[in-house]
């Protein structure tokens, strides 16, 4: 290990609206050096997830807020450099929660050792990951779609999406997915194998869209978006629909809240389940989660995506391309 | 029986906006004969209700549209005055569903026998029949609040909103009511018993009011009334707190949608859920409730208001009264 330093990204200024890239600085610190019973990891992946938008401002949420100044941090995967005794060999490759950044030393306490022969190391962070995990719980124990249903899913390209839409495929549903651009459109239809997909900035009407797809109605709405797409999926929502809320990325960068949407009321004569979830509080599922999706990708019956983006000064780019669709799957940052 | 004609209520004009009177018309038909196995029926009491407001639009819902020209109906409490054998006695209260008239014939199968001697007969329409239930599975079942949650209801003082802050005082929760008139909180505070109430006329700012009265958040809301309430009930949710959707008054006579709660977002956050429903699914809870509120009621534990009209012609001003808070508790039309 020639390094002697090594590299993070910083909050600068908490972000309003999209964030800039100036809103993040790029800082360099000694590698830090592990005491007894700890280990120095160096990062080969980082995540971006639109969630870490929330983390920026300063406000309680489920997750403390990131501080100006200090580093930031998320998923991330690397190796073992240096171990000073406990359970940890030199070499492991390990999922953490210090993104970043290069370096970083751990009691080991939040790390978890993956297999690098089941798929590639940076899987841990999308399929086989927080993303997998959050697909899973959202779709099979919130949505709870059965055969024959259909389900909707909003970003459905997305680390998230992808996932959703196989998951739901491999339960016997119709799967539809909204997507924002064309190639991504084709991967829906040709690798995940949904029975529609459209590109939503190409259609006049989302809900006449909509309608074209699911003339049976919709069962299960994964909602990833917000806005105009869950007010479409209200007007086709069937009566005991359910909608998984995971997110509702086109309102994170909102400097004035935008309306709600305006048939909500829809929720009373359907009789609809709208639930809100955050994927931690469903580590009771991750061992069968884990068991089911290896198996899947063993099978080859879930497939993914990945977009990379080199270097850890590229990383608030990768971040900020999470708001405009520059990820097809999982976006990562490769150190 | 001196009478030979039946006045009855007819739908004249589907409403745009608030019903007006004009919206209705006064018929008089000949009182049916009831045939073999049937038996005439006299009403004593009509119920109007909120619901019967989407049935007046041509659209298709959870119950059949109503049609111009043809009169209205819904719950009502009446008499037998003839019976063409069948199980069912001269004298006999019975329950039934076709209000806005003063006389008709049934073959008995959309009959309720009611006890006379348990409450006055008109609380089969109230406390003891729809809105009674509606209360009880709308809290239990849907809210399902614990001992020392607190449970907020919009438009508390209604025939479904007095019964819903009651129950939820009795599972050991803290009540705090919205209405709409210095009386009705009144009568929230001193007869029913809730911990808060407040004029929702009366405040600056409702999620301002909230924070006063709901000091420890909100983890069940009964939404009765949408709009402004529902904004400020989001604002105000506890992580895993649940919302009943019931109805949402204040936009049933909208003739362009308003737009919907900006911050509904925080449904992800807080990982709420939000669950329309709709008493005619629930009926399989009726004979336990029966059987609860019968003891409740006996017990002096569960008391009721009612607004009393007199007189069939009075009956569209009665229905468009519930949209102007005229009523404390249930609305009802005495024949």
């Amino acid at each position: 290990m020639a390094e002697t330093v090594s590299r993070e990204i910083r909050l600068k200024n908490r972000p309003v609206g999209l964030p800039r890239e100036s809103d993040f600085e790029l800082a360099t610190v000694p590698i830090p050096t592990p005491g007894a019973g700890e280990v120095l990891v160096r990062n080969l992946y980082m995540s971006v997830d639109p969630y870490m938008r929330g983390r920026m401002l300063d406000q309680p949420s489920y997750v403390q807020p990131f501080q100006v100044g200090q580093p930031l941090d998320g998923g991330c995967v690397g190796q073992v450099v240096q171990s000073q005794g406990g359970k940890w060999q030199v070499g492991d490759y390990v999922l953490g929660r210090k993104g970043w950044r290069e370096y970083y030393v751990s009691d080991g306490a939040e790390l978890t050792k993956i297999d690098p022969n089941l798929a590639p190391v940076q899987t841990y962070l999308g399929t086989l990951g927080m993303p997998g995990l959050t697909a899973y719980v959202g779709l099979l124990d919130i949505g709870r779609p059965r055969a024959g249903e259909t389900v909707f899913v909003s970003a459905a390209a997305g680390a998230v999406g992808t996932v959703v839409c196989q998951i739901a495929k491999l339960q016997g549903c119709r799967v539809v997915g909204s997507t924002g651009a064309p190639d991504k459109v084709a991967w829906l239809q040709e690798v995940a194998g949904v029975d529609a997909a459209f590109n939503y900035k190409d259609v006049g009407s989302l809900t006449a869209e909509l309608a074209k797809h699911c003339p049976n109605g919709i069962d299960v709405y994964f909602e990833n978006v917000g806005g105009a797409h869950l007010e479409a999926a209200l007007d086709h929502m069937n009566s005991f629909g359910r909608m998984a809320l995971c997110g509702m990325i086109s309102h994170y960068n909102e400097t004035t809240p935008s309306s709600g949407p305006h048939n909500l009321r829809l929720a009373v004569r359907k009789r609809l389940t709208l639930r809100g979830f955050i994927v931690s509080d469903h580590l009771d599922r991750q061992a069968q989660f884990y068991n089911d999706m290896s198996l899947w990708i063993a099978a080859g019956k879930i497939k993914w995506q990945e977009t990379i983006i080199a270097g850890i000064e590229n990383a608030p780019r990768a971040f900020i391309g999470l708001f405009k669709g520059d990820n097809v799957g999982k976006m990562l940052v490769r150190f």
